[in-house]
């Protein structure tokens, strides 16, 4: 336990903590604010986000049935979205995706870690990155004036974004640097900022026109940091997702109900995202490994101490 | 699907998911001023609460290590508190409890479900049920004056309760009620209110001197909702902690961490509790079940459609 313990106790961790209830506290405000409800995450369902990169198998069996823990509420998300009374709903969900251990050295990977995880109906991408962009600002301007004194003990200066964030589309970058173009973007840039289109799971909306055009994104924190959000326009047309899921091999055995609900026409034309709290407040603190900020961190490949 | 879609269309869950909204700022605000800091829960771990009561295993295996749902974050509330920073930690902590089927009728289980869970350092029980009762009065004041249509067209009163919340003995009221006493006065009561001294596990603080007297309480909603926080201040005592695990009979090889941590003195002294936010929510709503709160309910023993 003296691993553990040595982190619990580590002076630089009431900092971090301040920081994070801080920008926690600011998240909670703007939705609020923004009228996004906030509705509880689901731990265990018998449909969870495929991924497109690998990862081991974690769920349980209970009264017969296969319940596997979340790997992102992506489906939920939308279909929550199917009551009439409101339009934007967020849930602080913690994902498990016990993912293969040479992840552990990128820096910005837990296998168990927690999204503020948006989704709007009937809205766009530009309003959906309005609202994050909001969203950000706020935080920022929240934790610069509560915690002067934690970001001065953690040598950190912040500053408020200018909005709106810059958007860049992801061909653009890969034409100037290459296929790395995350990192040295992230890199090279001074604020978060966006860049769009991504082929990824089958549930990020394609252009009908354009195929191989995705009107999705990710949101990189500046300074090398990386990844911060993901997300997108959704598929919610069933011939569009069982194309997409076929292409992408998806196994939809796994996805019956999901399919159920899109066949009936049941799913809502929503767009979202999630954002990560640990790699939020790793860039907040500017600490070098997202390990360093959590209090029990599940490093990928790790031996979990406690 | 059928049963999903009619409940999540459900005009009753945008006021309960409004209500819900407000009672969550309310806690965040509450915690946030009274310099309670936010930490991220944990979802998988070598060790969990045993619990007191029969329930099958939800545990995953990952690089050779099985790992646990979290049936309470007990022992990491206790062990976040070794940090000299701060001496008030709180944590959304969603549980997974996979209860038997026959708890699915009581009305207010789900096998799934989210604490606000509470540990304080240093501090006696009085000082935690002043916390607490703060943060109660505070929700319900936000909720009254936020939500004031949304409580109309639920059809529910609310009343802010007088603080101090009242504190009853279970001996005195097991003497009123007989064994029932816990649902006779919760059917009895008009504000939400404390019973102390209750046995269960191991972790809960027995008296010194008199033995089989529990220095821990629930909190309980009136108008017959029942049980609403669990909590007591803690062992922290190597030795006490041994005798009351041999007692319960506690498999104590899986508590090996928690077990070298107290032989070493590393368990600070707390006290702490966790409040159920979808029995919260449920009481302030008004519903039947705890299952009409969520839009995705867990019920102990039920089929789980999405």
């Amino acid at each position: 336990m003296q691993r553990t313990v040595r982190r619990l106790k580590d002076a630089k961790m009431t900092h971090i903590l301040r920081v994070q209830s801080a920008a926690l506290k600011a998240i909670h405000d703007y939705m609020y604010e923004s009228d996004v409800v906030q509705a509880m995450p689901v731990v265990l369902s018998p449909e969870t986000d495929p991924l497109d990169h690998p990862h081991f198998d974690a769920s349980v069996e209970y009264y017969g049935q296969r319940l596997h823990l979340t790997k992102s509420m992506i489906f939920h998300k939308q279909l929550a979205l199917l009551n009439g009374g409101f339009d934007k709903i967020y849930f602080m969900s913690p994902n498990v995706r016990l993912e293969e251990g040479g992840l552990g050295g990128t820096g910005r990977h837990l296998f168990e870690f927690t999204q503020v995880d948006i989704e709007l109906k009937e809205k766009s991408k530009e309003e959906f990155m309005a609202v994050v962009d909001g969203m950000i600002a706020s935080v920022f301007a929240f934790v610069i004036r509560e915690c002067e004194d934690d970001l001065r003990a953690l040598g950190r200066e912040l500053r408020v974004p200018e909005l709106p964030l810059k958007v860049y589309e992801s061909e653009e970058l890969r034409a100037r640097y290459g296929d790395g173009f995350e990192s040295a973007a992230s890199l090279k840039e001074k604020d978060p900022f966006w860049i769009t289109n991504f082929k990824r799971e089958f549930y990020d909306k394609e252009d009908s026109v354009r195929k191989g055009y995705y009107h999705n994104y990710d949101v990189f924190w500046p300074e090398g940091y990386g990844e911060a959000l993901s997300g997108g326009e959704r598929e919610f047309e069933y011939e569009n997702i069982v194309r997409k899921m076929t292409e992408r091999k998806t196994d939809m055995d796994s996805y019956r109900k999901y399919l159920e609900a899109a066949r009936g026409g049941l799913i809502p034309r929503t767009v979202g995202g999630g954002l990560g709290i640990e790699r939020m407040v790793r860039f907040l603190t500017g600490q070098e490994h997202v390990r360093d900020v959590a209090l029990f961190p599940r490093v990928p490949g790790e031996h979990i101490e406690f």
